[in-house]
């Protein structure tokens, strides 16, 4: 069950939209993009068509036309890089959206933790996980960072679905021997190390390379680990360098009860730090209450940050400041954190990241007595606000770099593998006189009248946007979910 | 054209839930109700089921089998309230989600005049009224408080349009003889009241007692009607008891803007109530930046507000604080505010209203260095919170109130009229060990696993529904949308 090679060559014609960088979307009107049969990118021209590709391009390539599979974006359609969500808990998907007024310890009590629990039935976890990747594809995410549960049994049937449904994936069994009900707690820590090497050879024996899916070392969060577990997990790395995930800073109660528990600690981060489980294979997720020392620490080693704006504003967590963030140099992509977070779509969490640093730029509230030298300074309150281009970049290329794919995935150069979402918005009739009961032809929310400009339809994209538009959907080349 | 009635006599069957008060859904299971020809509930029955209604409703109705419509609500659909946008701008609904990194002031000249001025073109307003009002319907929006432009001809074509298509609306010609554009403005306040009376006849003209459409005096806000407009618009409101709606400190350089134009008033509050503008009647939009004072005398003068959480957020403009108004006795709705919110829906209006109701609750940031005492205290900090079952409220019976039909609309009594919406949520299959590429079954984004309570469910559909779950839309009676 190796990820699959496919059957013939591609070429894809039309409108390609890319972040080149921070706040900059790159628009390749009338081009071609060439992969090949291993989901390589190898070639990427502009103002061509399919007459010019088979003519000039196979040649180079080595291409005959009957070996090639054409894909054209039809006038309003567009390649878009795939998705990355760094950040989402996958045996939660069935509590998206219920939550209450919970925070996160009660939360995790509530709703969390029975249901993850209940994921020892491997019925229910095929269920749950199929549906769960189904779903996350569906909204045009490429590449998941998900957390499992702590049994090694559905956690690799978690790895085995992501692989046989094509999405690429980090497949992290969780470990947490501290601070669980009994019900739902590791033996012992050096049973979490030994239940998270069954998975690590579980997934080596299905991906050797780790193509497509890579196991992730998984300490929950440092209040769930004991010092021995995270000793254990810091050595693993050590001694095979695999990426790591935890969550960091995302609610006040955690940050005393963290500093309760590691009184030798300087901070959060400094726990993580100690166990030599702040690396630049670390995805922290949340970073909401993080210290200007902290935040320094963390763009030092390199660790990367996981910004989960709609689980944040669910739980009543914070708002992450991520322009300081960037501005430190971490590098941040977006999560959805499901269930914390109630939507799978990464198109959601990159509008929401809009909107809670609209947040930070805030004016003051009525009744705000702070003296004006407390307060963001009016200049900077704009400058925090995230724009439809960064937020997109976060969720693709920030994304990339947040799960140390840079290199591979995020944008359309050779090189790069095809990890690719085909966007197709709805267009408005010129007339429409009828008053019958009549039904809106179902493209989704995305009205476009005809005279925006390509930024315009964009931004109506991020902001309305949702599964409905995203028509076609691969990773590494393979077709793997389609609409219609 | 007045409005319809209704062919038949109608039953429906099933599971209905409405808001019974703030925070308190009643579910009505196995229940009938009846509706008679003009649109009115007659009869509802809980345990019945269509033979007891036929045995012991129709006789008592004088109602013939053969005369009756039959609807019913089929496992895991429920009928729900039409929502109610009490602030929506239907001319500026081509600009939904387009608004950079503006905020109020410079938004209305980047954005919003030059769309709205455009709308002097008839044939141009058709098309965006109309699919304005379908895409509402789609939403489930049976009522809507709409801003139209300066135009009368397109604003009455908009009264027509939701006449005929069947949704219930207040219709106001939008009034500025201030401060806008050259050319986007009256030319005098005579003229914005000649204008004004102009619409209000045409709408009488096509609906004598305002059923279904009824007109609602606009002055857009204050900055942007001179004293003397302001003046002459609240002698109107005397003579007609017409409803008003208006703006309200949304933004903290508008409130600057009012404090240097109208230097004799105590506060923007008072401005509206020197004027007699401030009634029972009257629909206040935002209202986020209120000071004490100003909140008890929009208590005492009985106006309502409406709050366009969506808006807020995307303008950067602030966070209304809904539960101090609630405290204090304002009747509050919810509002897309298209297109300073990007949403038509309301049930994204009421998602947003539980999140940013969150973020007054959200714990001081890192760097905070406000004394204890000038923060909210922590257990008033859960309280502000909106839950699932308030921002229901607010969509429905809260709305209802605002716009000054709490008798007529908004939940399931007899003597209410069927302005209602069929809900249905997805099912996820018990099997499915499928590895090919396949489309999910498009009934949205909400997976119902089966194990939920119907608490549960609702607020699934809340965090995760659109409109594919709007099955059918009924205004009065009338079937007014209607999916697959």
């Amino acid at each position: 069950m190796a990820p699959q090679k496919n059957e013939k060559n591609q070429l894809f014609l039309g409108l390609f939209i890319h972040s080149i960088k921070l706040g900059e979307l790159q628009y390749l009107h009338d081009t071609a993009v060439c992969v090949d049969k291993s989901g390589k990118i190898v070639a990427v021209e502009q103002l061509f068509d399919q007459k010019k590709a088979e003519e000039t391009l196979y040649p180079k390539l080595g291409w005959k036309t009957e070996d090639v599979d054409v894909t054209i974006a039809e006038d309003g359609q567009f390649f878009f890089p795939g998705f990355i969500d760094t950040h989402i808990h996958a045996p939660q998907y069935p509590n998206s959206g219920i939550f209450g007024k919970s925070t996160l310890l009660d939360w995790l009590n509530a709703y969390t933790f029975p249901m993850e629990a209940s994921l020892s039935s491997l019925p229910k976890a095929r269920r749950v996980y199929t549906r769960c990747i189904q779903r996350t594809l569906s909204h045009g995410t490429t590449t998941a960072a998900y957390y499992a549960t702590i049994h090694v049994p559905s956690t690799n049937l978690l790895a085995d679905l992501c692989l046989s449904l094509g999405q690429r994936a980090f497949v992290g069994r969780v470990c947490m021997d501290n601070l669980g009900p009994d019900y739902y707690l590791d033996e012992s820590a050096s049973h979490s190390l030994v239940a998270t090497r069954a998975t690590i050879n579980h997934i080596r024996s299905i991906d050797a390379s780790f193509d497509l899916i890579s196991p992730i070392l998984t300490p929950r969060f440092a209040p769930a680990c004991s010092v021995e577990a995270m000793t254990q997990l810091g050595a693993l790395h050590q001694e095979t360098n695999l990426p790591i995930q935890t969550h960091i800073s995302e609610n006040v109660d955690e940050l005393k009860l963290v500093k309760d528990m590691f009184p030798d600690s300087k901070n959060y981060t400094d726990v993580y730090d100690r166990f030599g489980l702040l690396g630049k294979r670390t995805i922290l997720a949340h970073a909401i209450h993080l210290s200007e020392e902290e935040a320094d620490l963390v763009a030092q080693r390199g660790s990367k940050v996981s910004h989960c704006p709609c689980s944040n504003s669910s739980l009543t967590s914070g708002v992450a400041r991520v322009r300081w963030l960037l501005d430190k140099g971490v590098g941040v992509g977006l999560g959805t954190d499901v269930s914390g977070g109630y939507s799978p779509s990464i198109l959601d969490a990159a509008r929401q990241a809009a909107l809670v640093s609209n947040h930070l730029a805030m004016p003051p509230r009525a009744g705000d007595k702070r003296p004006d030298a407390e307060r963001l300074p009016e200049d900077d309150r704009g400058r925090v606000r995230l724009s439809v281009e960064e937020v997109l970049h976060l969720a693709t290329r920030g994304g990339a770099e947040v799960v140390g794919l840079g290199e591979k995935i995020g944008g359309f150069e050779v090189g790069k593998e095809w990890d690719v979402q085909l966007i197709g918005l709805g267009f408005v009739p010129d007339e429409d006189d009828s008053t019958e009961v009549k039904q809106i032809e179902d493209t989704g929310n995305v009205d476009i009248f005809g005279w925006e400009r390509w930024e315009e339809r964009i931004a109506k994209w991020v902001f309305n946007g949702d599964d409905r538009n995203v028509k076609k959907v691969w990773v590494r080349g393979r077709l793997v979910h389609e609409r219609r």
